[in-house]
C-alpha cells in the first residue's frame, strides 16, 4: 500500500469564490501511480469549503448567490465581536472541509458534470488545500 | 489490502425522491470477504445527493419537502438558462455526492436508525452509484 | 496495513450543543502509531452531526443559533407523528454523520482553527462515536 500528500496553494481574489481545482487533484492522482484506491482533498481552513458540482458559470454565480443568501454577512453574530467573519465560519461548518474520490484503474472517479472547487467564504486570501492518493 | 468496487443502478420515478440504498451496499460490504477497512459510496452526479437517516415513511416525506423548502424550484438562477434545474444542483452541492462508512469484522457500521439513501433531486433518472470497499 | 478502531462515549446536557471531540481524536491517532493513512470519525446516530470549526465560545453559540434557526423545533413535520425530534433528523441528515481526516507523519491534519466537535441535535443523551484509523 502507498500513501501520498501534496499540498497545493490557492490565491482567491473575491471574498466568495468558487475556484475550480479539479485539474489539481486528477493530476496528483496520475502522478501517485496508484491504481486503486481513494483521493481525500482537505483543506485546513475554517472559513473555505470544499464542493462538488458543475463547471458552468451560470450555475456558479448561483452557488456564490445561494451561500450569501443563506449565510448572509449583516447579521450580528457574537464571533463578529472577535472577527468579523461569523458568516464565513457558518458556511465553512454546514459544507465541510473536505470530499472523498475513488480512485479506479489509475484515474480519479468522477462524473462528466462533476467538478472538484473550493469555496472561498472570506477572501481573498491564500490558502492550502492536502491532496491525500492512498491505495496500490 | 484489498479494493473492490461495484457499480449499482437505479431508476428513479419522480422529481425529488428517496430511494434506500442501505441494502446494496450492506451486501456488497459482505461480500467483499474485507474484513477491516471502510465503504466509500460516491454517486457520479450533480443532481444526486447521498444521505443517511432514518427510514421512517414520515421522516422520508419531511426530507423531501424541507429540500424543496430549502432548495425550491421557481427561483430565477443563472443556470436555468442552459437547463431548468439549478434548484436539483444547488441540493446537491450542498448535500455532497457520498458518504464514507467504516468496515469493521466484515460488516458495515452504522446506526439502527441509519439507512443509506440516494436523494434524487432532478428525476425520474437513471442514476448511477459506485460503492468501494478498501481494505484487508 | 494497519486499521484500529475505537469507540468513545459521550454525555450530552443540552438538546442542541457542541461537544469538542479534538483532543480524542487526536490522542487516538497518535496511540495507533499509523505514520501515514486517515482517520474517519463516525458517529452512529441519526440526530448527531459531525462538524469542523472553530473553537470559539461565541462562534460556538452562533453554529447553535443557526442550526436552530434553519431547522426550527416548532414545525409540524410528519415524523412528529412519531417521535418529537423531526427538526433533529433533518439536520443530521443535512450535516452528516461524518468527517474524514488526512493522517501524515503520525499525526492528525488539521488546521489551528480546525477543531471536530459532536453536534448534539436531540440531547441530553449518551451518544458513541467511533474513531477508525487506518494506514501503515
Amino acid at each position: 500500500m502507498k500513501v501520498f500528500f501534496k499540498e497545493i496553494n490557492i490565491t482567491s481574489k473575491y471574498r466568495t469564490e468558487l475556484i475550480d481545482i479539479s485539474n489539481y487533484v486528477e493530476d496528483y492522482v496520475y502522478k501517485s501511480n496508484i491504481n486503486n484506491g481513494f483521493c481525500l482533498v482537505y483543506t485546513i481552513h475554517s472559513t473555505v469549503a470544499i464542493i462538488v458540482n458543475e463547471y458552468e458559470s451560470g450555475l456558479m454565480q448561483d452557488i456564490i448567490t445561494k451561500v450569501n443568501e443563506d449565510f448572509p454577512k449583516d447579521v450580528e453574530w457574537l464571533h463578529n465581536r472577535v472577527d468579523n467573519n461569523a458568516d464565513s465560519h457558518l458556511a465553512s461548518t454546514f459544507m465541510g472541509p473536505s470530499k472523498v474520490f475513488p480512485v479506479k484503474d489509475g484515474a480519479l472517479v468522477r462524473g462528466i458534470w462533476q467538478n472538484i472547487f473550493l469555496l472561498e467564504l472570506d477572501g481573498p486570501r491564500k490558502r492550502k488545500v492536502v491532496l491525500e492518493v492512498m491505495g496500490e
